[in-house]
């Protein structure tokens, strides 16, 4: 691999280090077990029936056909769910509104976007199932949908719901209206700051709604046990959002719902949301028998969140000199079907990487008839980078300076207050341009014709939550680690090496699991880029809790004062030069004593920021619009790499993706509000024959909030990409692209008015 | 039910209380998943070619046509374990040889009893296995059988073994023999205890060989990963017993090995042992697939351990009070096919109940060409007391003393040392014996022809050993249990009803579960009456574990020192009458703060012994030697009752055992060292047509060496039985029976020759 080493240098014996993944074997072999591979004695299969139309009110719904068929056991609807209104839960990643979840896992009232589960069927088989949804006869009264938020805002467009007013500048109005949400950062005097300027650049931008694209679909079945109690298997992001989520969808106490989480194939925040779970949980109770949905392609695109399509408009001015003087953006996010979507991460992250004397970010979450969207790695700061990425290479080239030079002077560092308030710790954005600069890639002029090079920086600013572990010690010295954090990329070997590491021990003498909700403390979702450093808290506690156990062994064992032992290099060290390694400690306790078990747990403030700055090199076929990567180099601060390969894994990918929402990929609408394009065939994501090698820079100022200076990793590295790309077709042909995707027709057409 | 209702007075607010099992609503709809529930893609069925000799070298096994059978992937034998020599493996309970652990599993040089596992196959289905298994050629040499200890210890015996020699007195000699261990207890001076004696008793008493008799047969199941780590799932009474003989019988270390318990359905001691999971693993290493392998009810009676059958002299001397002046035992146990019968038991048990002042009793360990003996309820106590019982007996009737005044005059007490040296804590053997004399049982007179009553007791001094639970906390403060104590008889409850106990929150909001070896600390058999006693206590230390972090919280959201507040009634009290309940506590915490996660671990040393005092009116029919019986009283001191049902439950169970040994349960076996009953439609097992109401009395007397009393239960019930049986046999019909099982024609026997 072409990356930059990680060098933690002599501090750690196993961070930094690449062993093999403990789940591996099971993964490349096929018999790791997935939501999919679930039978159950007795098992039923559910099969949902989706609306056809986008926006629609529900009349009536007929399933007597449907049950009469022979083999169905149980239809279930909207009302099998308790009603929720007024009722808000408090879930694992932002507010859910329970009302709008259980409108969205069965249509209430309304269809509000095309694939909006209506109905559901369990029956012996899916075909049974299948035939069984054609027999529901659903009366609905059509309505004119609305596809885009800047639609949507409009005074007269459809509305979506009689329920949703607009929230606006924190205040509630009586105004029904589409915008859910309308809210404001500032900082400084904006009006003195564009005053300062000597430039000013102010464009506007649309970014289609594009999906997570995981491989393995959405899957949910589910056991309601005759004394209440309720199993769930299913590939989540998140096994304790889920038993809440079905708990209070169901009306049942959480401790009744236990949720085993099986292996995932991939969710990237598509997959914390539950959508088949309480629907099988129900068919369950209504038949007794155990209850299994899987999504096809189509469900998973029509069905469950995408991220957002928005409206951005931007405004920047930089003085001679080139230091920013003042920054505003209006941002209007689709929230989908119901509100809630990533606008406030969005506008946190739409000017992060740079320190804005003067700013002013207006957020609108927009309901539209679309599925309600979800989060998707950074969600909200890929669109707000497009934006600011572009307009910051627009003022760069007015000014006349280099754009890695603009981007030093006005890089966020330690202490910049952001827009929203925020104020930094040690940061690494100016870490992330030097290593850039630095680099082979920027080093190696590019020529030819139609070519061009474009920069980006993005951020993301991660998080921390809830995260709990416990570690059982066996007498041969090998260690169980139970985690709650289900498993996307690797996180069982990158949080088993903090373990190890806190105990000075081989990461291959630690076996890690992903324990169910009945099993391991509170943990909250695998996102958030939160994993490595929250879980990974957890587990150096746990080391923590062992070593001291550890070292009252050993002081029984000298006959010495507590006190007077320290743990330290893989073992307990005493007065005297007295010394004894885990192992052999761990061997001597097998004797004698109670077993040897830890617990930790974590709830970290300071989750540390994170900064990526990608550069790309393009050639753009002036006739067709196609654009081809030539090369492609990604750095980012990671904090501390804890297994530098997994970094790089996430980097790679997580850069794959941004290049895919920037070239390819959306939604493809007609204007009914059918999405046409609802397969893997036509939804055009990147394969590797679209893609070059993506060169990963690791970069590490550590976080001054984690015992291993961890930072989260995973989700930035999609925020740069469409904007470099589009920087880089500039660059090559002279045409700023203001839309995502920068397809072939898209970039043709701006070539084609060029030219005119 | 008419028992005595446990009063456990104010003092609990859980323990003493009757909550339905948490696990019981699976085990009565079957969803409850058991070993032989076990199917995994790609699985292989293994089958065992048993052994059809007693005794015969193996000479040569060729299994080349079996492998070339289409459907079959492998065939092992001993071979394919390595090599065992001189490694011995100190294991769950008591000492295993792992060489003599090897050769069980697969039979080494010598097939040493009727159905001794010979080699294994794996193939696509059982009936292809089977036919396999008929395809390889086994060349024995047969050789000549020795089936009861007295014959065995012949000096002209054939011997089993070419590397056992007699260890006698300590002192390991250089003669082969059948006997492996000779050993002594001593205390007092005997000659002269004799000499004060009254009256003098000498008998000599034969017991069959009796199974445990569980439902479910033996299970094992594994998967032996390309990574090297193996996964096992079986129904075992201990996952990390049967990890670690898994793991040493491989060569590889524990933590390569994952036990995951299925549910099981009985064990009493008969699934310490592994038999099925390391075949399993080999073959699965060999064929890079699952295999799993299921005995049938022969195997089961043929293949695994049953306890002892046992020769026993006992001579006893009273004076003319009653007064025990000293007593003798000789005791030789089959041991089977390798060394290792609970003969240490029987010697620790056999005068357990009274304080003897000159005691002598001289053990044997003898191999016989039967399945090698494994563990049954309460081991060798049960031979040991239908000696001592019935000779107990025939002393109070040669001095014409009531057999209860006898024993409450000779009762051990606390400070009482036993022969083999163990002094008393506060037992309660006086207070059972006192229920019984007070109970409505005592209290009826019998009247009518061949009727007649016998009383015995027993003890069984239970154990302590390792256990370790991790509690996690919901944030609707229901509580997260996972144990490593496989739970066989409603442990999960009784665990669960003491950690709810220390916290003083119900027990239905405890989700107890049984974790695998990956995912809870070592945790010793479920065996030796331990689990409610030590697992009991490791769930109290959990509780603590959290009450003290609940203190914390409490502290600081109080804003108090943390030496005010205070864990007590469920919930934190602080100064100035400041309280909070465990629940609202942890809804405040859900929102600030980690996730509360607690560990317990124990090993306790302090289990104190446990005494049961039977009653039994049985009718004999004189014409065909059938005992009939007509009541049965138990009762038990069992410390405190945590959850009195299944106390009552393993009274039952345990004196229904104890009545099938006494009466019917015995291998039959050929001259040739065939089983001839190896169904259970001929091994003759009491139904409830044989049976009256059994009824419990919970004596409680608690255990100063444990938080919350507890003793050990479920063994000691099967002890006293078979002794009062032949009491009450002789108290009806005038005949002292002196072998087991008291079967009809033995009865009629001895019926016949009085009449001669």
């Amino acid at each position: 691999m072409s990356t930059t080493e990680a060098t933690p240098g002599k501090k750690y014996t196993v961070i930094g280090t690449r062993p093999i993944r403990h789940d591996g074997v099971d993964k490349v072999t096929g018999r790791a077990k997935y939501g999919g591979d679930i039978r159950l004695t007795g098992m039923l299969y559910g099969v949902m029936l989706r609306s056809p139309h986008a926006h629609a009110n529900i009349k009536s719904i007929d399933y007597s056909a449907a049950l009469a068929l022979p083999g169905v056991h149980a239809v279930v609807t909207v009302d099998d769910f308790p009603d929720a209104e007024n009722k808000i839960a408090e879930l694992g990643e932002g507010a859910v509104n329970l009302q709008h979840l259980r409108h969205n896992t069965l249509a209430g009232p309304k269809a509000l976007y095309r694939g909006h589960a209506v109905a559901a069927v369990a029956a012996d088989t899916i075909n049974i199932a299948e035939d069984a949804c054609k027999l529901i006869k659903v009366e609905y009264e059509l309505l004119k949908p609305v596809l885009t938020a800047p639609e949507a805002m409009k005074p007269d467009a459809p509305l979506l719901h009689n329920n949703v007013y607009t929230n606006s500048l924190g205040e509630e109005t009586k105004q029904l209206s589409n915008v859910a949400k309308h809210f404001r950062f500032e900082k400084g005097d904006l009006e003195a700051g564009f005053k300062a300027a000597k430039v000013i650049v102010e464009r506007e931008f649309n970014t289609a709604t594009v999906h997570q694209g995981y491989i393995e679909p959405h899957n949910g079945t589910a056991m309601w046990n005759s004394d209440g109690k309720v199993t769930v298997w299913c590939s989540t992001q998140g096994s304790f959002t889920a038993r809440q989520q079905v708990a209070e969808l169901c009306h049942i106490p959480v401790g009744n719902v236990k949720v085993i989480p099986m292996e995932i194939g991939g969710g990237f925040g598509g997959k914390v949301s539950v959508y088949l779970e309480p629907v099988a949980a129900i068919l369950s109770k209504k038949t007794g028998r155990p209850v299994k949905i899987i999504m096809n392609r189509a469900d998973c695109f029509e069905g469950t969140g995408p991220t957002p399509g928005s409206y951005i408009r931007v405004k920047m001015g930089a003085d001679a000199n080139g230091k920013i003087t003042a920054a505003e953006a209006y941002m209007a996010y689709e929230a989908g079907a119901y509100p809630g979507s990533p606008i406030g991460a969005g506008a946190m992250c739409v000017f992060a990487c740079y320190d804005i004397p003067n700013g002013k970010v207006d957020g609108f979450d927009v309901c539209v008839n679309k599925p309600r969207t979800n989060a998707y790695r950074a969600p909200g700061a890929t669109n707000a980078a497009m934006a600011t990425e572009t307009v910051v290479d627009e003022l760069c080239e007015q000014l006349k300076i280099c754009s890695m030079e603009f981007r030093l002077k006005n890089a966020a560092v330690e202490g910049t207050r952001r827009i929203d308030g925020q104020v930094y710790p040690l940061i690494g954005m100016i870490e992330s341009v030097e290593a850039i600069k630095n680099s082979d890639h920027w080093k190696t002029p590019l020529t030819g014709k139609n070519r061009g090079r474009g920069i980006a920086s993005g951020f993301w600013f991660n998080c921390g939550l809830k995260s709990a572990v416990t570690a059982t010690v066996n007498f041969d010295g090998s260690v169980g680690l139970v985690e709650g954090s289900t498993d996307i990329g690797g996180s069982r070997t990158g949080i088993a090496m903090q373990f190890a590491e806190t105990l000075g021990i081989p990461v291959d003498q630690v076996m890690p699991s992903v324990g169910d909700t009945d099993s391991v403390g509170y943990t909250d979702v695998t996102g958030g880029s939160r994993v490595t450093f929250a879980t990974g808290w957890a587990a150096y506690e746990a080391g923590l809790d062992i070593a001291r156990q550890m070292c009252q062994r050993a002081a029984t064992l000298w006959e010495v004062p507590a006190d007077q032992v320290k743990y330290e290099n893989g073992g307990v060290t005493g007065p005297g030069g007295k010394q004894i390694s885990f192992k052999d400690l761990v061997i001597q306790s097998s004797k004698h004593g109670e077993p040897i078990v830890g617990r930790g747990s974590a709830d970290p403030q300071c989750p540390g920021g994170a900064f990526a700055t990608h550069c790309v090199d393009v050639e753009v076929d002036p006739d067709t619009g196609k654009v081809t990567i030539l090369r492609y180099t990604a750095s980012q601060d990671v904090g501390t790499a804890i297994h530098p390969a997994y970094v790089e894994g996430q980097i790679q990918g997580g850069a794959v993706q941004g290049i895919g929402w920037g070239l390819n990929e959306e939604y493809f609408y007609d204007q009914s509000g059918v999405m046409r394009n609802s397969t893997f065939l036509d939804y055009r994501m990147p394969t590797c024959l679209d893609l070059p090698m993506i060169e990963a820079i690791i970069v590490e100022v550590p976080n001054p909030g984690h015992p291993y200076g961890v930072r989260g990793v995973g989700e930035v590295p999609i925020v740069p990409p469409p904007a470099a790309l589009a920087n880089a077709i500039y660059n090559a042909i002279g045409v700023r692209m203001t839309q995502l995707p920068m397809s072939p027709p898209r970039v043709l057409h701006e070539i084609l008015a060029k030219k005119k």
